[in-house]
């Protein structure tokens, strides 16, 4: 499995991902599913990538060299001279369709499916940050000012921090933290998602950026926060006071009178029907 | 969808379920998945389930009178005369059994899947407390003290919570609040789970329980747990220092010097090769 997670703010664009591959349980191994593709001063896009392993590296392989036909312009369009972020996204969506035609059949006679998704963003000179999400088909979707962040792979576990906490205005290093913190979570409850981690920050306008970092299990601020946030949630848990049955003598009974056993099918033999 | 929890510990058990159910996004409803089997001083057994409601509405109703034939016994074995809840939990899947019989084959013809799970726990006297997790095919798994609690239904969001917390010491009324904590990020990330929430908790060998409680938006102690919650794990997020690059100012610098770049594929222009 894997996790990646991939965040568009006013002050820029932050991506994570994790590196573990399994084929069963007894077939892990580490893979780099973060690829940056950077022109300075003209271009920087960064791709992560979930689903089958192999599908994904033959796309990675291909996007590098691949010309998509466009009617509107006179050279085809590659990533490289591509005039804008969706244009980029189609070259992409172009390889991913071109891995389909050579492989999918065959892998479905082995029962296998066509599963690949994959995050892209960045920035190209002349417009703003764009993200999109990559669909097995090719066909993509692109974030907006009400949906900040997309996630691919294991993604349920890390949700609920990010919910809580992005926006557009959320400060460029504080949406780093929250990833790594939604990254903690994955990891802390699916095996399947593991270390060393890829971190790429990226500062809205620069069109280049030094911001990437690997992150393995001996990262001082990677432990720092792991070991604060595990802490301090618990400490928030126990601050919150246990439920109090008894009505009378707390401002926040859990069990209201009105509520006593309200609707609760309770049934006492065997000849009892259900309402 | 739904999210079921189910929790053993040594001072008693917990069970939590939401009450939505939905077929596709435009029918949503409410339905309550936890019903409780009681006979004081003798038995307490409390049934929680997911999965296609035609299916699980049928298994409880035939639970109701189901007999199933053993032959280490004279008289056909039912919940309310089974000697343990390992043999409870057999009638239980006995039910199962006796629904797929009957609907399976209409529903595959419809391209529907035979989709239930059940978390089936309690107590008969003359034995400890027992917890059990049901499959579709009616076959089971226990809890054991290294794995205190089961889920069913939309599970990820609120399982790092509970990994967290409870072990087979956990007092019960911390654990019902854990449970609550569960529901709590279940339902902030997911539409497809819902209030009322149905909550129990049974104190070891009472062999009854009056802490049954129906838990709406309304409810005071889930007000106050939700939004302490909220606040403080925000508070606790921010607390968290930010990641700092530069790595010469701190102590727990995110990028060490050896590991710049590290393995980070970056490529510069459409000849380089991948690595």
């Amino acid at each position: 499995m894997t996790y990646c997670v991939a965040i568009k703010l006013n002050a820029g664009l932050v991506f994570l991902s994790d590196s573990r591959t399994n084929a069963g349980l007894d077939h892990i191994s580490t893979f780099r599913k973060t690829i940056v593709y950077e022109r300075p001063g003209d271009r920087f896009m960064v791709l992560l990538s979930a689903g089958n392993l192999s599908i994904s590296q033959s796309i990675r392989e291909i996007l590098q060299v691949e010309k998509l036909q466009d009617p509107d312009s006179n050279e085809p369009l590659t990533i490289w001279n591509a005039k804008s972020m969706f244009d980029a996204a189609r070259v992409l969506g172009s390889a991913v369709r071109r891995v389909h035609e050579r492989d999918a059949q065959a892998l479905r006679l082995s029962d296998v499916e066509f599963n690949v998704s994959m995050l892209f963003g960045g920035q190209i000179q002349g417009e703003g940050m764009r993200l999109f999400q990559m669909y097995s088909a090719g066909n993509f979707i692109e974030a907006t000012t009400e949906t900040p962040y997309f996630q691919v792979g294991e993604s349920k576990y890390g949700k609920p921090v990010l919910d809580r906490v992005l926006t557009p205005e959320t400060p460029l290093e504080e949406a780093a933290k929250c990833a790594l913190v939604s990254m903690d979570s994955t990891m802390k409850s699916n095996l399947s998602v593991g270390f060393p981690l890829d971190l790429v920050v990226y500062e809205c306008d620069q069109l280049h950026s030094d911001k990437l970092v690997c992150i393995d299990q001996d990262n001082p601020y990677y432990r720092m926060m792991h070991n604060n946030w595990g802490q301090k949630l618990r400490q928030v848990f126990d601050s919150i006071e246990d439920p109090v049955w008894d009505d009378s003598h707390t401002e926040t009974p859990l069990k209201m009178p009105a509520e006593r056993h309200a609707q609760m099918r309770k049934i006492h033999n065997p000849n009892e029907k259900l309402i």
